[in-house]
């Protein structure tokens, strides 16, 4: 059955808005900020086969959607308000939408983050969420940013990584699972938990941060790159799930320092703010784990670089780029 | 050349911003606002066959990308701020780049409105563009609505409709155009120019606008629905290039009624401020038309009625749609 483009908006998106001062049904929406308040905002979009399986149910397409945008907002420290969605479907298949918008809009009822507006045409699969939070204009407690990282911080990650990685193998073939450790790495990589309250919470403690989507290393190079700095990733500390651990350790590697889709926070803070670092782990009840260490840039050159060393201090070779979609 | 996808938006995109806190190159952008004002914004999604043709010229297709974002903006008579761009492309083509952002930053300097972040990935063509405006927050000289038109207001239109249309018409074969005239028109169609000063000049002024994306019909069509009134409008009224007069009366009529990317702003006004109006007209160097007026409901339907008359006063039939992507 297919239906027209206002009442497919109307239908599945159109709901009363609290926070925002105008959402959707006009030319624009108005967003009022309090002041002292800076509007944080980031955009991603996602296509399939690159960033989604066709194989993936449309309810967990709707809260991976939103899910990778508030984890931007989450390594910012900003506190989510708004969103908007623009959508090209091949066509208006009610059963998708159904199920898309039930995701979608669990999670953003999850954090409060309402949909305020957004496009929907006709096209090949295509998803772009655009995402709205505050976060404090103040020095100090304002937004976490990746270019705060100083030598001698400590490097910590967030939960477990690369389950999402070892998700996307089982379904390449590259590797087989037993169907209860598939359907938890599955639901690792289709329903990502995006760090808001953790990143709202490390603002003051943190001295940089960043949501891992692309791969530790990959990302790590970014905040090494926008800080200036080096690090030490002691890569048996990276945390990871009972079933990664169960895998080879060359697989263990892969997918952990290279894995990608992950949605944790990598932050640094100073090796005096441990004991505020364990404190917002405890009040959050996310796992934190120190991984490493920055180092002050070793050849004063431009291109950061990462040691990756062992349990017993040895370094590690490890070969395998970070993600790049005009590259793979 | 195939470009990695941060090569991508380094060389093409990344350039030091000036009125946002922070641009491209970190999980957010941040933006911060003067009290008193609220943040407008709008995203629209251009993919390929829809929304424009394979033989654009990139440069005027980043025009385009941005032009119709900013109409947006242009109807709530919102002050452009900033911009960010996801991009989904087949691969990483140089000189579709260079066109392309061109094109999208010439646009964007015009009207003081910087690049603060994005996305790019690869995949079938697809542009999304979401905007950021300022407006007061105030009441009467806020933001301009699609709900505030009264009955006994005046309907009036910015520019000339239709030439987009005709030319896509000429593109489909459907009518022939010397190559003077097709260029004209084809140029209305690629390279609109969003009525961004007279938007802002229209606050306190008009009592409803929209822009002009759809064709005539459809827009007033939301207008009215927003407004719960009817509307009145004297077909032959509504202004056309010299183009477009040159051809049949039904094609002038499928044109300006029924035609879509206009990028004029429609808008009401009570008549006792015709002399605002024309002043506002004047300021801003852009020709304003009265095309009708604006009526009560007239059955209290839920439907909103548009009557079409011509100069004489009699009634004109027209069946035409308003356009919509998941019906044509």
């Amino acid at each position: 059955m297919s239906i027209g483009e206002f009442d497919l908006i109307a239908r599945y998106f159109d709901r009363p808005v609290r926070r925002a001062a105008l959402g959707i049904g006009d030319d624009c929406a108005l967003l009022a900020l309090p002041p002292g308040m800076q509007l944080a905002t980031s955009c991603d979009m996602l296509v399939e086969g690159r960033h989604f399986l066709s194989t993936v149910a449309p309810e967990r397409l709707g809260h991976k959607a939103l899910a990778v945008n508030l984890s931007d907002l989450a390594a910012c420290g900003a506190e989510p308000l708004a969103f908007t969605l623009a959508l090209a479907l091949p066509s208006a298949d009610e059963a998708f939408m159904g199920g898309f918008s039930r995701g979608l809009l669990a999670l953003a009822d999850a954090h409060g983050c309402e949909l305020i507006g957004g496009d929907t045409t006709r096209g090949p699969l295509n998803i772009c969420i655009s995402v709205f939070g505050q976060v404090p204009a103040a020095d100090g407690s304002g937004a976490l940013l990746r270019s705060g990282a100083r030598a001698g911080d400590d490097l910590y990650v967030s939960g477990a990584l690369g389950d999402a990685r070892l998700a996307l193998e089982a379904f390449r073939g590259t590797l087989s699972l037993q169907g209860a450790d598939f359907e938890t790495v599955r639901r690792a990589m289709e329903m990502p938990q995006p760090r808001v309250a953790l990143g709202q919470a490390l603002r003051g403690v943190a001295s940089s941060a960043i949501d891992l989507s692309d791969g530790l290393l990959g990302d790590l190079g970014h905040v090494l790159q926008r800080s200036g700095v080096d690090a030490v990733v002691e890569v048996d500390a990276v945390p990871r799930s009972a079933v990664l651990s169960a895998q080879p350790m060359a697989v263990q590697r892969l997918c952990t320092l290279s894995g990608g889709d992950d949605y944790e926070l990598l932050f640094t803070a100073p090796p005096g703010r441990a004991a505020q670092v364990s404190a917002v782990g405890r009040r959050t009840g996310v796992a934190l784990t120190r991984i490493g260490r920055i180092a002050p840039r070793a050849d004063g050159g431009p291109r950061p670089h990462i040691g990756l060393i062992d349990a017993a201090g040895h370094a590690v070779v490890h070969v395998s780029a970070s993600f790049d979609h005009f590259r793979t």
